[in-house]
């Protein structure tokens, strides 16, 4: 049997990360007016949707790349390349979805950056912009050694963690303070509980889960690109169509007896 | 040379973690009035400075016991007690500090349990609880298997990370709502940065270094005890002495042989 956690993971996901685009999205649509690109509070409401696709959901896709099991046989190239563009592509989205805010916040008179959601949120795309950078230099130019590489993989892989850690804070204390911001002054407040509270605080929780589940994919499951050497590529293969870590362990010792 | 990478962190722990129940508690005693017991805006004020201590810092302390070269040697137990016994604490000083804010609510009228802030807050706290009662039922009471406890001991680490990333989440959410709560109707509003903004949105930053330094130590430090039979005891606290990765893993290579 192919592994069915593996499968069941990767539909999990798919369905966390649409559903958190999903909800963002219908919040900004149904209850805050939906979109435009004019400086009015309507272009505002793209940062949520933006930061929320870009700096959560395509950048933990991004992440999880080398956790594919077909990125563990043939040349790493091809897979470098997919996992800097889509986190090119993830950036991309953030620095729109800076561009939005910033620009409505230019139009209505409203100062920058002076929230702690501001202030985390800026330094973690300061972060990622240092982290895609690094890793493009280091990983993807062909200057550096196989000494070098190896030594900052791990230090790239938690700092990559981080990044994603730290875009769910901002995007919680993000929905936490619009929610305050709209939801004052109208007859049914944040603190009676509205329909769209309920909704925007559960789009919280399901970004909350999606990051959970791609960390804990990224940095505690059993599916990562085998040492090399360790095992064959046809038993590389022979470990994804196992189905428990104590398998894949029991397997290696056997390839290395 | 003692590993000086390993005080250093020891250090820069230390002093962060401090800072971060220092600032917390200036902030509430220089601004917000000081502290009560009395189900007054003062009693609200041990909710920030019991959770920055217990769900952040002594939490993150507690969580590190292992990483100390120390406890490498010689029997476990007494670890795992002082591992329980101080994450025990870190529960009761959160216990504490939610009955302040929820006697506050009481006495002031104010629903309980509606901002994002406290739906993130109850869940990891309510996922800090499940992870002691698992924690205490298999690793500390005799009964599970060793290979019950191998299975179990990356899923117990990685949802102990989870916790204090999601505690880090809630306090960087509940700063930046007090500061909207208390920064608005005053001749200088939160968006004019006031020293008490910045004062505030600086501790938030101090909390989020905290832990991403102990969730490096914990996850991504080559300070771990060694796999039983890997090493003698000597060898392991000779590793110690040791100033980098390589030299650990060429140690453990040299053993090996």
């Amino acid at each position: 049997m192919a592994s069915g956690r593996f499968y069941l993971s990767c539909m999990l996901l798919g369905s966390l990360g649409s559903l958190c685009i999903l909800f963002t999205t219908f919040w900004m649509q149904y209850w805050r007016g939906g979109f435009a690109w004019d400086g009015s509070v309507h272009m505002f409401n793209w940062h949520p949707v933006l930061m929320v696709s870009g700096m959560v959901v395509l950048y933990g896709a991004a992440s999880l790349v080398y956790r594919l099991p077909w990125s563990w046989v043939g040349p790493k190239l091809p897979w470098k390349v997919l996992h800097a563009a889509l986190h090119l592509l993830a950036f991309t989205f953030t620095v729109v979805g800076l561009v939005a805010v910033f620009q409505f916040h230019n139009h209505s008179k409203i100062t920058h950056l002076y929230s702690l959601h501001s202030w985390l949120g800026i330094t973690t795309v300061i972060l990622f912009a240092f982290q895609w950078s690094m890793g493009f230099a280091i990983f993807l130019l062909p200057w550096a050694s196989q000494w070098l590489r190896s030594l900052l993989k791990p230090v790239h892989v938690f700092f990559g963690a981080c990044i994603l850690s730290l875009s769910i804070t901002s995007v919680i204390s993000g929905i936490n303070e619009k929610l305050f911001f709209v939801l004052k002054n109208v007859t049914k407040p944040y603190s009676s509980l509205p329909s769209e509270a309920v909704f925007a605080n559960s789009t919280g929780l399901l970004v909350v889960a999606f990051g959970l589940l791609v960390l804990y994919v990224l940095l505690a499951s059993p599916w990562k690109r085998p040492d090399p050497g360790a095992l064959t590529d046809r038993q590389n293969l022979g470990c994804f169509l196992l189905t428990t870590p104590r398998d894949v362990v029991e397997a290696k010792a056997e390839a290395q007896m």
